[in-house]
């Protein structure tokens, strides 16, 4: 047995902002696979580093103007010219006569808020903080029955469950409806539809794994809804960061070449298909240790044709959801032991039993995590 | 005179965000100086453009994470350092003993939120859009009398007068006062003193001219106060873009770098020194236009001893607040008539007697509105 007070601390940080994944967890450290930062994608990015690289001049990009031809005034040319690029690459979303709105991935932020169940806690959270009087959480979905105005928000595939979802509200009134697609790429899911909704919200972060870069953007049918959320954008914050427009053109630029002109998808070169890969690798592992320890159930995903990899494909979400067997009543506390850090199944408005793992973490944090997970048993 | 439908339009805007300015405006073209876009120090940057270059590849900044030993956890320890490094060398604030809180130049948004008139008109608007049930716009802070908590907002060098301000709310009950120094800078207005206030906000933007990257920051005394406004900017966007902190921090680095070991403060090679230069020269010159035009009078101004610069100096504020003479009841209207486009005193809680105009646009758009309310009493 190793004890060591230098191994096992969480990764170290370089000054360029990347990190250095120490080899070996000691005992006594945690697994954090709380949070959802996506760095499981990072060594794509180191492969390709050069040509994605970005530069910027001092007196480049000062201005907080980007397009005055356009609606979202603060949104640069490049920034939207890839962002199309990228949705008529993967055929996920109906771009045509829709509105482009940039945020910095928290433009939906709705009247009665409520989404069913598990739902991503920091929807209740973000809207709470704000204690609007626009804006309440109302909660589950399912149990909203009052005749008044609301906004259901549809996040397909889910966060924390992996599920593809559909409104389920039933109301006397007609709500809104905001379709949270931060998930629905391809490497985490079928692409089984290019979905055509009034609202429909993607993030950069999930995509690629750029989360420092904080950008997000909606298609808007409705061009007064598309004035609203662009007020909002710029009273908060006056617009999104130019720096972080100009770079994830880039990186979106480099992921949409590499489809140009291409003899198979099945290269590691193709960003979608190396974090597919990746993706599957890692949950065929992961059954396999959840099945070991004897302790937990996985929910079950269909399998459905991917229009974008041109086949019969799972799905492989950035987040398992794990159920406990009988006998544990609080996930989180049992795997806290184990040391594991997760989030429980109270922050996402259902029973403590369930918990949420990250499978978007380090390599080397996943693979202390299917070890931990298989000797669960043993505790 | 010359008729033409090619110049005089807008500046053209470069495909890498810098802008060719037109050296003539038609007669028919407006001059824009309604909004603050700091673009006036541009030629400053295009200087040392390649010393303030930033090169950033495909695999840094990718995580969320800025700092995990920091409350501030989103903001990267070169922002930081580079933010204490620069109110170290410009002697406009005392940042000892106080918490570091990044935000995206808008983390101060108050419960009962006044400010004294004429107050920055983007207030209001960002108060109210929030229609929030902890904040609500309450107005002019000279006229609040009600025995409930109140948030004042005192900024100083104000927008628009840049009047140097104190709190005036005179109420039974104690408030919190938020200070928003954005134009305490020494091409503003003299360093008088180290302000060392609870809550001081500041913004990158109205600093460098670098508005595009939206970074602005807050010390602030109580850490419980800091928490809030950490969890505020977390919930909003999730931290403030990497890459806008990357760049900033070089920005600033470049500026202060300038100020070591120097055997001079008057070069143009010195940041405060070229703006503040260029603030005077402009100042200058419009008194000169004023004065001509006979159909507006000025703020005016004390002299005060600047700390930094070690002179006695004027104040030269990024915006010019006119007050039209007798007999013009709107002065945005009478200044539209001659093709300028400024924000009216109705939008700042004053009389529409009153305009606001930027004194930080480009040089060609200053020459020509010099030039244009030089020649008022001839429309």
């Amino acid at each position: 047995m190793v004890v060591s007070t230098i191994n096992g601390t969480s990764p170290l940080s370089h000054s360029n902002g990347t990190t250095i994944p120490l080899s070996t967890f000691s005992r006594n450290s945690f697994v954090n696979v709380e949070k959802g930062d996506p760095v499981a994608f990072r060594p794509y990015w180191e492969k390709v580093r050069d040509e994605c690289t970005v530069e910027i001049k001092g007196d480049e990009w000062m201005s907080d103007l980007g397009d005055t031809n356009n609606l979202c005034w603060y949104m640069v040319p490049q920034m939207r010219d890839a962002i199309l690029r990228l949705h008529n690459v993967v055929g996920n979303a109906v771009t045509k006569d829709k509105f482009l709105v940039l945020g910095t991935g928290s433009s939906h932020r709705p009247i009665n808020v409520v989404a069913a169940a598990p739902y991503y806690s920091e929807y209740k959270d973000a809207t709470d903080i704000l204690q609007s009087r626009l804006f309440q959480w109302t909660g589950d979905a399912a149990l909203y029955d009052k005749d008044e105005p609301y906004i259901e928000v549809v996040t397909s595939p889910n966060n924390p469950d992996g599920t593809l979802r559909v409104p389920v509200v039933n109301s006397g009134v007609e709500g809104k409806i905001i379709y949270d697609l931060a998930y629905y790429w391809p490497q985490y899911t079928p692409i089984t539809y290019q979905l055509d909704h009034d609202v429909m919200v993607f993030t950069f972060s999930k995509c690629t794994g750029h989360a420092g870069s904080r950008i997000g953007w909606a298609f808007v049918k409705d061009i007064e809804v598309a004035k609203k959320m662009i007020t909002f954008v710029q009273l908060n914050s006056i617009g999104v960061s130019r720096e972080s427009q100009i770079r994830a053109a880039k990186m979106i630029g480099v992921i949409c070449d590499g489809y140009k002109n291409l003899k198979s998808i099945e290269s590691d070169h193709l960003f979608f298909y190396y974090s597919k890969r990746l993706m599957k690798e890692r949950w065929e592992k992961f059954k396999g240790a959840i099945e070991k320890s004897k302790v937990f159930t996985l929910t079950k995903y269909p399998t459905s044709y991917c229009h974008f990899n041109k086949d019969l494909s799972e799905q492989y979400p950035a987040f398992a959801w794990l159920k406990c067997l009988e006998g544990i009543k609080d996930g989180e506390s049992y795997l806290e032991k184990l040391k594991i850090r997760t989030r429980g199944g109270a922050r996402f408005g259902v029973d403590a039993k369930y918990v949420r793992v990250s499978m978007i973490c380090t390599e080397d944090e996943f693979i202390e995590l299917c070890t931990r997970l298989s000797n669960a048993k043993r505790e």
